[in-house]
């Protein structure tokens, strides 16, 4: 599978048998992994692959540095772009024309002119991942070696299952201090200047780059609302109605907009043909078999399966979670309404059942959280895009549940105007304050008063003795010099948090984007509120990344998979709730006092559908793509199937040829 | 471009000079056509490809045959197939596999054990038709020879422009009497069996297919409503609610099963790939230039002219239409009541209005067709498909005023149920029934008792003498025998009505859905007296497009085209009045005479609201596509790419070797 090229030797440097590549992953060992299980492992990294390993370079962490046995996994840089054919990487050729990479043509890749790498940081990353990933289980493995309880199937991804199982602490990439700096002088520290999206990608890869599109995008739209917001302050309440029909097709015409800039980024970065029939994930289960696209061996499951556990068990158990989070609020609602009817009853208790129901949202979030993770991984999707969307849906409805019912329950049920204004205020300044700096100052405090003083003399106490519990050498195993900087860096970033995914980042947004429009007809100043926040929310989230987390995996992704729907959900539901605010609403009524009163809702139900048919029309006349987007992918698929036309021409002609 | 074979050579019926291969398409011109612009037309047609003809077979038909000068256009087999592998027709190969047909892989797509024919009939004549309407003008043919006052453009489709300027009276292909029967046998004939789609296929192409698959489809779907609406009249009227929930959740689901339907056939008959980048239609106007997907010299203009147009007039004028003919029919009724309310009026006299609004619509409905179709082609979109997609909506637009509104009257202005259901009766049992024989019965009757007697006594006369006006002799164009029996067939369908497109089928359908669900609250009969009238009319359908109609041009479609949303529209309106007719019946209100009327009114609307919500739900969880397409086109997506890829690599292999 791996070729040498004629002519294309080794650089002197990787030539010399001390010479270690920059660390793409590293590999910290739970402390009670047994010392056979930890050499069959890295063996299976070193091994060649038609062995069933992965063919990359591991260098163990000498015995006195770090708490757990850790490796460093790499690959040479003539493999990585060996591999980067295989796995179809798209590079922007000479010609600027996007496609994937291959070695013969190595030369229309590389642009002398330009000394950069022709592999990114994160796409090394991703590439190494691949491999370790895609070390699968073979027929005769059927547990984790000297783990009998833990069994394998025939093509699980064997590390995954380590992970999984809690063999393996965790994998994680190592930070670039380098490059980091340089990005962070052009991100989080230029408060004022556009974001270095190309950079970003570069190193965290496109689904991180994504998020950070998506809020610059999403914070520049907000604008015109923030406009609309001062200039409804103002006008006489008669204009209400205008400027809420005018803020809900500001928030239609985002969403429309951004789904063709998802789709011109998606081109640009070579993501926009992502398909469910792609690789599978790594804990897809299923039995290896031929797959019916590719016609390559890969693991299958029946696509109905997953739908059948979709449908017949996860759906009916969301919707209960849902209902019983409801009721939860419900039952809050009227024990405070109780404890406020007791006689005499002291002021610090009346907020003693609300404090009690933000704990309880707090706890149900995260075993829910844990629980619909669960879900999906047992419904069993294919591609990591799958897997995303069908969790991030279980999530955002449990979401909606606990951020916005109270509030309807405030404007519809009690119709308390003055108190959802002030709910709304509430939860926009000051908790996304709070969030802010909870997010990002307070882990850097912490770190720099706690940590950074206990680490340096944790890791010389480390490094001078005999600290860590199991001393496992591994045979065959090259290790790291002592004075190698990586050593150091490996150890520290591995106490970091991990980022999973911006899946908090977007949530975040999307609880924002609720109480903006939502309520647009009551609160006019949501959107400033909003807008100032991002702006500075772009710059701590950019920190967070860069400072206060381990380096996350980089992810490609074609769009922002099911935030798309559900911010579209509450561009939907906004619709209704701001028409039947201003039903409601007395101001409002006071200026036809002559109407019936179902005359009255009935010309409301009227403009909601004038809206909602408004928002339908919108969507069909903007099309999903650009035209030069579908340009562009009408002449590559054109020109695919010219080539496969010639291809089977020249087939039938040779055969024809020896068959006279 | 066209090549010959070795080893291949003509069949010896083909190579006698006398022999000529079935009519494909018949010309007829004017009357008052120049000689020398005849002449020169016919030419274009036998003209080398590379000189900037047609290069077909044209026949004349003898100087005494027919009133107008006539040519009878034809094609060899062996060229048919090099034009089918130009023309990209995909054809199923001995593996069943479907795929571009190329002269190279001919044994791969004959089965041997399988007589017939490689391309279908109407697979030739679209070919043929192709091949006629892509001779265009030349960059020094400022205008029709002879006719400087018709100009055309460099680029322009020489025999649209004839069309469309009269010099050419009409270009129709011939009935193959033989395959009629035989389809005639197991289509209109055999009332009871299922409808022979692939011979209807193979003789009328994909359009029409469609039209009678979607037909059937329909009808079969109208099955449950049908029983619903038995169980409904004899439930108590407390059961309103859920028989108007589950029709409108039937039509739903139809509409939704049916984009799957319609994809899977879409795929089987290859056109599943049609996209707005394929070859422009033949009256697409733009300079000649380089295309931008296949690099072809193709006709150009900018898309964004055609949205400006759309959007900036056309989009006004048929708004303005459309409240035109709503202020038609309010001014109808206010007539009407007047004329009631006139003491001792004669009883013929209240139907005067009526007659009146019945014959306007019809003249308004003829003059908005014309307009119509005037400002799709003044738009100029680039496809048929678009093309239809945009008339068909402009269409459907008006017709629904026409259609629909006076009924909503009656429903919601006038409240009158009873008229309401007395309407739709009759419009759907004696409007349909009517429909019905003026489509097939009365054509045929007329043409048994008059045309016929005459057709044969004319005949005989033009075959005697010197009936035709110009006697135009062509050069070097042989003459037809005069024993063929093509003569008699050419000129008695000639005469017949041109079939030019399904759309007053799909009409009348949309009319009786709209019939069916926007009322099912009120008339629960309507989905079985659609039922009865769709058996009948596919087979009058059938009858009508075999034997009324000259032969329509075959024509390929992926989709239904803007009749897909039309209907969709429908389904979610229905929602709206069925709600709305709930809400304001009496029977169901005297069930709850306690309730407020502002209160009883937000029911319906929250449940109209979730009926929305479902349906929404219902379109996104239902895929568009079925699993085996899906994945059909992603392998043949798969295997496009791996050819290019193959062929970029022996591209530069070579370019490596000639440079060493």
């Amino acid at each position: 599978m791996l070729r040498r090229f004629k002519g294309e030797s080794l650089s002197s440097e990787e030539e010399s048998d001390s010479y270690f590549p920059p660390t793409y992953i590293v590999i910290e060992f739970s402390s009670k992994i047994k010392p056979e299980t930890a050499q069959w492992l890295v063996d299976k990294i070193s091994k060649e692959r038609k062995k069933g390993g992965g063919d990359l370079i591991v260098r163990s962490q000498p015995l006195n540095v770090g708490k757990n046995l850790t490796v460093h996994v790499t690959c040479g840089s003539q493999q990585l772009l060996e591999l980067a054919e295989e796995l179809e990487i798209r590079k922007r050729d000479r010609h600027g024309v996007l496609r994937e990479f291959t070695m013969h043509e190595l030369d229309d890749f590389i642009n002398p002119s330009d000394k950069a790498e022709l592999l990114s940081s994160s796409e090394k990353q991703t590439i190494v991942r691949h491999e370790l990933e895609n070390i699968r289980a073979l027929n005769h493995e059927i547990c984790i070696l000297s783990y009998p309880e833990y069994p394998l199937y025939e093509g699980q991804s064997i590390l995954s299952a380590c992970l999984h199982y809690g063999i393996i602490k965790q994998i994680y990439p190592l930070h670039d201090e380098a490059f980091i700096r340089k990005l962070g002088s052009k991100w989080y520290s230029a408060f004022l200047s556009p974001q270095p999206y190309e950079d970003i990608r570069i190193y965290f890869g496109e689904s991180i780059t994504l998020y950070f599109q998506f809020l610059g995008f999403y914070t520049r739209s907000l604008i015109v609302p923030m406009l609309l917001g001062f200039l409804q302050m103002l006008l006489p309440s008669s204009f209400l109605p205008f400027f809420c029909i005018l803020n809900i097709i500001c928030a239609s015409m985002f969403l429309e907009f951004w789904r063709r800039k998802c789709s011109e980024l998606a081109y640009i970065w070579g993501t926009i043909t992502m398909t469910s029939f792609d690789e599978p994930r790594a804990n897809f289960r299923g039995h290896m078999g031929i797959d019916a696209v590719t016609g390559k061996l890969l693991p299958q499951a029946p696509r109905f399966q997953t739908h059948m556990k979709m449908y017949c068990v996860s759906l009916p158990l969301v919707v209960l979670c849902m209902i019983g989070a409801f009721f939860v609020m419900l039952i809050y609602f009227w024990v405070e309404d109780h404890v406020k009817q007791i006689p005499d009853v002291p002021n610090w208790f009346i907020n003693v059942p609300g404090v009690v129901y933000a704990i309880l949202v707090y706890v149900m979030n995260l075993v829910y959280r844990k629980f619909a993770t669960f879900l999906t991984e047992w419904e069993n999707h294919r591609t990591q895009s799958q897997f995303d969307r069908h969790r991030v849906t279980k999530l955002v409805l449990f979401e909606f549940v606990n951020n916005f019912m109270s509030l309807f329950y405030v404007a519809f049920i009690i119709q308390d105007i003055a108190l959802l204004r002030y709910q709304l205020a509430t939860l926009l300044i000051v908790l996304q304050a709070i969030n802010n700096i909870q997010e990002a100052f307070i882990p850097l405090i912490l770190r720099r008063f706690f940590l950074s003083e206990s680490k340096t003399s944790k890791t010389k106490i480390e490094k001078s003795g005999k600290t860590r519990k199991a001393n496992i050498e591994l045979v065959g195993i090259k290790e790291i010099e002592p004075t190698d900087s990586r050593l150091d860096e490996a150890v520290s970033e591995g106490r970091l948090d991990v980022y999973e995914d911006p899946y908090d980042d977007y949530l975040e947004l999307f609880v924002q984007f609720g109480y903006v429009f939502l309520f647009s007809a009551v609160y006019p100043m949501a959107a400033f509120w909003a807008f100032a926040n991002n702006c500075l929310e772009i710059r701590t989230d950019a920190f967070k990344l860069c400072r206060i987390y381990q380096r996350p995996m980089a992810r490609k992704v074609k769009d922002i998979g099911a935030w798309q729907r559900s911010f579209q959900a509450i561009c939907a539901l906004s619709v209704m709730t701001n028409c039947a605010l201003l039903s409601t609403s007395p101001s409002l009524r006071a200026h036809a006092p002559d109407m019936s009163s179902t005359k009255w809702y009935l010309m409301f139900v009227l403009l909601e559908h004038l809206l909602l048919a408004a928002r339908q029309i919108l969507h069909y006349a903007i099309p999903d793509k650009p035209e030069w987007v579908r340009v562009a992918l009408a002449k590559g698929n054109y020109k695919a199937k010219q080539a496969l036309k010639q291809q089977r021409a020249s087939k039938s002609r040779r055969k024809n040829l020896s068959n006279p």
